[in-house]
């Protein structure tokens, strides 16, 4: 009557995820490549400055006429010229001079550092007064300071924000490698499933999971396609799931909690000419009866039915997986910031299972504290009103009140 | 020679930043609606579930039945049915007896609670083996346990995330009332800039700000509409802002990092019908001589010249400013998730301004090390290398090697 499900653990299901290539880099334009992952270390082909700049609106001046400078024993420079943005100074700076820069303006010949204007007065004619000393390279970026040509400068793998876009483009990189965005089939199964256009009848629950879980895709970076429900029946299933292997990179399949129609999945997948399940179960909560096949390379996922599980094992398995496929690293999720936390309550957990709960943060002077979020698994609205997750280890029976936890938010 | 600004505290900023009206809201497609901010509360109007369901597969009971079960001396009940999913039960269950349900099934009359698969046996018959005992509404989602009708599900100012969506989508939410995206016109200047894809001639160098700035407004939710560049000349800057204040909600000039040019910038703002420059320069570093516009209720925002400092005054005002025009709260920036570290060097500061320090994160065993990025503040690549900023409070004189900060990860 019950079903015995071959449990792997978390990590061993990340590791079976490991056993599918990434996807082929492609070329795409500095600009659309916002949140997406550099396939290629970026390497600098100049230097950044190309040749020393001043960081301040000053003069710019040979460090040793400085030493010593005070307000009451100024130093008196003449002034050797001006220079202007854009321009390279075609003046030299002898000992005794200044040149007057702004911020970004070249260093012209002979100096070696730069006075802010603010320790600077006239002093007549063509002079001024220094006030205050500067040190060898005081308010100077040097030629290559920032950058230098051939530094690696953007490791392979990084997911691109717009620092990266910034450094990239000062440096004249317009177009960027980048893995190619996982195309990924939604697909919901169950005959009480109906499209959240329709009123359901009685008995029947609208399909949160197409929109969720590609709302996950999305954020991920991949490129989620909906597919029509398809009802608890094998033939139909499918011939779902050949149309998404034939469209997509990913199969995200869901339903399936209760056994019976979890048993349909397994057997429609498991009879797929060319498929092999590499998991039948994890030892997670929830989302134990999650599913894992091969086909042809491709990767389907029969995540649960119900929407909190099902957007919980996504998080969690299919996330760093959209991830590794576009050359990220693979990691167990959910991804996401971490910050520590003190846990008002104890979490109660059960031995064997790694469980993931839901969790409120609140800030107090000295740190946040984690409330895990009351009802009970099934419930939507308490992933709404979650700020992140916590990971409670298999072999923990749970975590005490007042404990320093990590809470991950996706 | 040197120009004072009139520097306002960052709180200030913020305040005028308020002045601003909010954009309109409009109707979207909930899949559009990701990362979107919400303009109205959104409210049940429907119960979630709909009636009692099942969480696990088991069998739906009356908990008085099971009442002292066990492993030696289970209960035994005869089973009245079975409840299929998407089907309403249309038989009712009587003391003594149970009707088997799948996980998700709505629990038959008469029945008040589950007992899981697992603590089950068949008993010959029709009749089954009770071996634990169950608590009233055990295992039982009750009707509008998740989500009452009428209930304010998701607040107006939250963010959508792929969960909200999906409780959403389960209420049959197709369509939500969320902030307009802001137009954003980013417009560069100076003599010296080019655009990326030009080989800079000595002294000239390559616009990375229409491209970091422009990511950033992406990941904020606006749409940034570039513009060519603008040299250092009152016409042409006056004719780029007047089309750039036509096409969009928010004109992010940047440019004028000496003084010479920071002045024609003022000049043009000020100078425009109707303008009123609300910030002349704000006490932060870097980014102090910021400028804030306000022209027929549309904001102008003068960022510095600097790539970094560019980047950063956008992550510290400009960014919640666009979370506020959509319907967010304003707050001063950065945005993102904070993590409490602790301190790895010292870090000096300048008593009277609010510095933005980078940092690079290290994970030790007892929480995060905070690493002050080194290098000159000018450095583009210490933006690639940091995971995050702490602040320097404006009255500090720096923060302590050891202390525990909060590093903000945008």
């Amino acid at each position: 009557m019950a079903e015995f499900l071959r449990l792997i653990t978390p990590d061993e299901f990340v590791q079976r995820l490991a056993r599918f290539d990434r996807l082929p880099a492609e070329t795409i334009s500095l600009d659309a490549s916002l949140n997406r992952i550099l396939a290629e270390d970026a390497v600098a082909s100049e230097d950044l400055p190309e040749r020393a700049r001043s960081t301040v609106d000053g003069f710019a001046v040979r460090a040793g006429d400085t030493f010593g400078a005070s307000d009451s024993i100024p130093a008196l420079l003449e002034l050797a010229g001006a220079v202007e943005m854009g321009t390279i100074p075609d003046f030299a700076v002898r000992t005794g001079q200044a040149a007057q820069i702004p911020t970004g303006g070249f260093l012209p010949p002979g100096t070696d550092a730069v006075v802010m204007v603010e320790y600077t007065n006239p002093a007549g004619g063509n002079s001024i007064e220094i006030t205050r000393p500067v040190t060898l390279h005081a308010n100077v970026l040097e030629k290559g300071e920032d950058v230098k040509s051939g530094d690696p400068i953007i490791p392979a793998g990084r997911v691109l924000r717009p620092q990266e876009l910034g450094l990239l483009a000062a440096l004249g990189i317009t177009e960027v490698r980048t893995g190619r965005r996982p195309q990924v089939a939604v697909i919901s199964t169950g005959d009480e499933v109906v499209p959240i256009e329709q009123k359901p009848r009685p008995g029947q629950i609208r399909d949160a999971n197409l929109h969720s879980v590609s709302a996950l895709v999305r954020v991920l970076g991949g490129e989620p396609a909906a597919f029509e429900i398809v009802s608890d029946d094998a033939g139909r299933l499918r011939r779902a799931l050949e149309e998404g292997l034939s469209r997509s990179d990913v199969v995200a399949l869901s339903g399936g909690s209760s056994v019976g129609t979890r048993d349909l999945m397994v057997d429609v997948v498991e009879g797929l000419p060319g498929a092999e399940v590499l998991v039948h179960g994890v030892a997670v909560r929830p989302g134990k009866p999650t599913l894992l096949a091969r086909h042809d390379g491709k990767a389907i996922f029969g995540l649960p039915g119900h929407p909190v599980s099902a957007l919980i094992v996504a998080q969690v398995f299919l996330a760093p997986f959209l991830r590794y496929l576009q050359g990220g690293a693979l990691t167990k999720g959910p991804l996401g910031l971490s910050t520590k936390a003190t846990l008002a309550t104890s979490i109660h957990s059960t031995i064997g299972l790694e469980e993931f709960v839901r969790i409120r943060l609140e800030v107090e002077a000295d740190g946040f504290v984690a409330h895990p979020v009351f009802g009970k698994s099934g419930m939507l609205s308490s992933l709404v009103k979650a700020d992140g997750l916590v990971v409670v280890p298999m072999q923990a029976e749970g975590l005490a009140r007042g404990a320093v936890v990590d809470v991950i938010r996706p």
